[in-house]
């Protein structure tokens, strides 16, 4: 036995010698018996030394269980999957999809159906069949097993199969001894039953193939609620066979037709995930009224709105033409869409249309209704009626929330996690999605604290708690298209997603974040383009004529800056977007989230909290804060031949400004005894300066850089404690 | 005038004026004719100060006469196309191809169809319609003119329109205006009429929308013939309604439905390309005999090939049979594929079958057959009947030729330009694809160096000329699959391309290098993934456990090796590789030229040709050449993790010795004065260890360093005349 461990050892480790590098080789391979000889009887024989670690296992959402074993088992083209128990055909198609990822990530030639014999490296035993139609709070956990000698899959339902098969997908790795799953024994069900991501395809259209790589993201990560946002000021994107006016008039021909939504509805169901839409009423209606003007509460014509914000056109909540034609439309829409739930919007009504409309006050003055607010109530108890009357829930934004309607609505909370407890007190379902807003450009780690169950909620009763039924990430589009939504989304909706499937005691940003760079590769897999979306638009923005070093320069820049966050890209837009504006600019093409900029920021945390004495992390500084203070004199010439660059031209200077005074900093540290004051006073006059958005952008690095400048300020050794 | 300019200038300058800012924004953004204001007027009136030229034009192929006109055409979102003169379906179609590629490439909101009225920013005038069935020797020819005013493309057919659009494409780049088509004068039509792209999907099946974005490179650089590779030893491809056996019992179910043939072929026929469908007679034939023993010369069963090389299996060429199922087979495919041309292979027959088969041998003695060349040429004018029976005219390789054989076959030349220029004495036209093998793993250059008409060819009469159509680059899949295939072809497809394209005076390789990085940016918009495969694949070997240190780290390695060239790859495999073969090693996913390899030597020559003191290049020398020193220490960690890092340690190891000889080579330069003797051996020896393949890759920068030692052995001053 030793002598064969250390064969095997030497085999592994030595690639200059041709005939052990052989072995290596055919080892890893090849699994069609051939060649194996004496590697591969090591590897049945050798003791695995390393054990698998709940948090070196790169698993996201991490699952409420995980007890390591011992070795791992071998993946290789030998791989195989049995379906035991209850089969469906949507289990094989599971399995057929498991099969071909697993193909795609470790490029093994796989065999892609479900093996006839119960004999399978990999057997999923499902117990009966889910519902016809998901529902909220199905069971979806499952139990995983993986041994040195196969993997067990156990699940009540084929919900619970598609997720074990997401995590043993993360498990997956490359060993030293070739593809291999760490032996693991994993229990595992979500925390809240509603883990969803909301797209607006409306303000800017989004295609449904983008969609569809989209769900299968979700799928990785265990979301279960695509909540499709479909009719806005600037779109309507349904099609309507009983109101076609509706989408012909209404979306300059952007739509999605009734089987592209069936296609996607089947194709979600596949991976778990529920379809809930959304027709936004009575405001954010503009696209309604293009074809259908008799249904504003203001005279028309009405045209598609270009332009971004709250709008005045709402429907007229007064008129019974209104309800009837809603009946029409929701009739329709509830046989194309079976989820239980229905979306009706309901947000930001600013009621002008309301107040100039001579008729509707009157209404007002004969039903006794007080003010907006109560219109817009009684529109809603009217309108639950009608969503009720075609076999619906229906479900809101925070502003359907009113006494007067019955406990069935549910409210989906974009105001904060004070009204969501407010609705679970007062005997409604909830949804949280303030703290989940994809398009504000926070990083992961603020998504990731926010909790369904924080603040008021943690004070509720259990009977309460039970309302809140999770949460939903929302990817609002006037800054997104197709060519960068996906970057909007992945990774950080990782984030969110673990947050609403793991416990709550899972909460660390480093493990997340390690974790969030592996998933993020791993959703490249899935034709996911939030990675590869970068380079080509930065190619756009440098030009074809641009140099290499040129565009290392761009990219040197561009890793360094976010766009502005929450509500200021409208604020701090020096010419108006509009929903015909060009999506070409470096704001539009940056992450939202800078991995550089945020690495700088711990490496500066690791240096400060060594007392700055650290010689090796001052010198890995040293170099980042010397290319950044350089890169500006590379990337004029570039500026100077496209207006794109141009625009990051002072950003550009910024950077370099912003590193001499990082420089500096390092400098002063080095002297280890408190720089002047006047030194520190100035530095930060410049910091300030350099805070200010340019060209919508922030420059990432600038907190690190305050706090070397702080260290250096007290003479380095004194500021480790400030951490 | 003086004040505008000025006034445009700092618009243009100063990033930190919010004011300013605004209307540079706006001016780059939009075209809706909001706020453009005084700098819309400036770029009216601004005289450009720059004119194009022809070498700075970042276009492939180069065209044959380029005249630099004086400023540029602005493209923005108001850009619109008109057809004028002769119209059809295809051009409509090519107009709104050509606009969704001008909007990826720019991002702006295009309307996406020919506009209606005379008036357009681009006028397409066309003469009249092509040949039904796209011929060889059409008129291709296209003029494009591009003023500040607007451009006219004028082309006697719709093939000259196609090409003439994909310049344009070119032409639009980023300025310091924003998106604008330099003003030029372009005439431009091909030097040979055939310019083909052959791929091998039979010994790796090549999914039909792999093809497809292959076929929208070929008409980007102007290409116009896809030879496709449809049988082989280790697949037959093609649906056969006929004779069901073939594919059914020899594709492993991995063949094209006669549906996507007759899509595929419309798709290529929108681009100016004929489709040349190749079944590969009567060797490499072991996939056809699965399903047909009977056709076979030696006895069977036979089962689908998974090694590579030449194998005995081969049509018995005296059976009736034969010829009567060839009919049949011809027949239905010659109604299938419409081109005039059938490629009936026809190379590296070993003859081993027929040898051995006593009726044979008898057959040949009654028939004074003498030897097997003379059998396959009995076959091969047998074949050829079939073929003209059918309406085609018969193509094959190098060993199809045989004076025996009527004028009218084409022979094309994996052999050599001396069998190209023989043929073409013969009265037989050729093609050249010997010098064109991008499996082979050739730099760019090296490809770009060979032409049709050099050697014997040169010598030809103008009419024997004429024989020589042109080439083809050929993709043959051994090692390629879908993942990787578009970076095998990509970029240097280009340079085999304008070789074919462009006159015989365009060869300046420098050029062609600039051109390329700039094409190759380019073709990433229209899908291909020769860019983004790299990094998958290399995350696939590192594991997502790899930090973002080691992942560089393996990168820095990665970029600096390519795969063993020629047919060695299969000479250097320790363990035989079969189409069953995982291709998830690094020799997989390198590309097969490496771009920092290349780029290091430039510089190499560039210190050496200052006698070695430019001190700025030394010191950008020096950084590399730490890296690279200190790479290995970095990547270790990884190689103990995943043993497809494992597999180039050694590699890695490589380059660290390799960098420590460059930077000794580079302190001895610095001396001035030779090194001694000694050292210059010991370096030399050093390097010839590390020239040997290992883990079958080369390590690129030897050369490089190589010049380095003998500048420092010479003592750099005089080294620089060695260049």
């Amino acid at each position: 036995m030793t002598v064969c461990v250390s064969r095997c050892y030497i085999a592994a480790r030595n690639g200059m010698n041709p005939k052990r590098e052989g072995l290596t080789q055919t080892m890893i391979l090849n699994s069609d018996g051939r060649g194996f000889g004496l590697v591969f009887l090591c590897l049945l024989l050798l003791p695995k030394l390393t054990t698998a670690q709940q948090l070196t296992l790169n698993l996201t959402p991490m699952p409420v269980s995980v007890q390591a074993g011992t070795g791992s088992l071998r993946v290789d083209s030998s791989f195989s999957v049995a379906l035991a128990g209850h089969t469906e055909p949507r289990l094989e198609r599971a399995v057929e999809r498991f099969l071909q990822q697993l193909a795609r990530q470790t490029a093994l030639p796989l065999s892609l159906k479900p093996a006839k014999t119960p004999q399978a490296t990999l057997i999923i035993r499902t117990d009966h069949a889910s519902k016809e139609i998901e529902e909220v709070d199905e069971d979806e956990s499952y139990v995983l097993e993986v041994s040195t000698a196969g993997a067990k899959l156990t699940a009540p339902t084929p919900l619970g199969a598609v997720h074990g098969l997401q995590t043993f997908l993360q498990l997956v790795d490359i060993s030293p001894d070739g593809f291999a799953a760490a032996a693991v024994a994993i229990q595992d069900k979500p925390r809240f039953p509603w883990r969803g991501l909301m797209i607006d395809s409306a303000r800017h259209f989004i295609p449904v193939e983008v969609i569809r790589r989209n769900l299968d993201g979700m799928e990785a990560v265990k979301m279960n609620v695509f909540h499709w946002h479909l009719s806005e000021n600037q779109g309507f994107r349904a099609e309507s066979k009983r109101l076609p006016k509706l989408h012909e008039l209404g979306s300059d021909g952007l739509y999605y037709t009734q089987e592209e939504i069936r296609d996607l509805i089947a194709y979600a169901r596949d991976r778990g995930i529920r379809v809930v839409p959304e027709f936004d009423l009575p405001g954010h209606s503009t696209a309604w009224f293009v074809g259908h003007p008799e249904l504003a509460s203001g005279p028309g014509p009405y045209q598609i709105e270009r332009r971004w914000g709250v709008f005045d056109p709402a429907f007229d909540p007064t008129s019974e033409r209104t309800y009837r034609f809603l009946d029409e439309f929701i009739g329709e829409m509830a046989k194309l869409f079976p989820d239980q739930f229905f979306h009706v919007g309901g947000d930001e009504v600013n009621g002008k249309q309301w107040d100039a409309n001579q008729q509707i006050q009157e209404f007002m003055r004969a039903h006794g209704i007080k003010n907006n607010q109560a219109l817009q109530a009684y529109f809603n108890k009217r309108l639950q009626a009608v969503v009720e009357k075609h076999g619906k829930s229906m479900i809101g934004w925070d502003e359907i929330l009113d006494p007067s309607l019955p406990k069935d609505i549910t409210i989906q909370s974009w105001r904060g996690p004070a009204s969501l407890a407010a609705a679970a007190k007062q005997g409604y379902r909830g949804l949280l999605s303030n703290g989940y807003y994809l398009d504000l450009g926070w990083p992961a780690a603020r998504h990731y604290a926010v909790d369904p169950m924080s603040g008021d909620a943690a004070n509720l009763s259990p009977e309460e708690k039970q309302r809140i039924l999770g949460g939903e990430s929302c990817m609002w589009s006037e800054y997104v298209n197709a060519e960068n939504v996906d970057s909007r989304i992945w990774p950080r909706n990782a984030a969110i997603a673990e947050r609403l499937w793991s416990p709550e005691e899972v909460h660390d940003p480093a493990s997340m974040y390690t974790r969030l760079d592996s998933i993020s590769a791993r959703l490249e897999w899935l034709g996911l383009t939030h990675r590869t979306y970068y380079r080509r638009m930065l190619q756009r923005i440098a030009g074809s004529a641009a140099t290499p070093d040129e565009f290392t320069a761009l990219r040197t820049l561009t890793d360094l800056v976010e766009p502005v966050k929450d509500y200021t890209r409208q604020q701090t837009a020096l010419a108006e977007a509009t929903s015909l504006t060009p999506m070409n600019r470096v704001v539009d093409a940056v992450p939202l989230e800078s991995d550089t900029g945020r690495r700088f920021g711990e490496l500066v945390d690791k240096f400060v909290s060594t007392s700055c004495l650290d010689a090796e992390i001052e010198a890995r500084l040293r170099t980042h804060l010397l290319l950044w203070r350089d890169n500006d004199a590379k990337l004029q010439p570039l500026a100077q031949r496209s207006l794109l660059v141009q625009e990051v031209a002072g950003r550009s200077q910024d950077l370099s400004a912003l590193a001499s005074a990082g420089l500096s900093a390092l400098h002063a540290v080095s002297k280890r005894q408190p720089a002047p004051d006047t030194w520190k006073v100035q530095q930060f006059a410049i910091m300030e300066q350099l805070k200010k958005p340019k060209a919508q952008l922030l420059l990432i690095p600038i907190p690190a850089v305050q706090k070397l400048v702080e260290a250096a300020a007290s003479g380095g050794a004194c500021v480790g404690a400030k951490q």
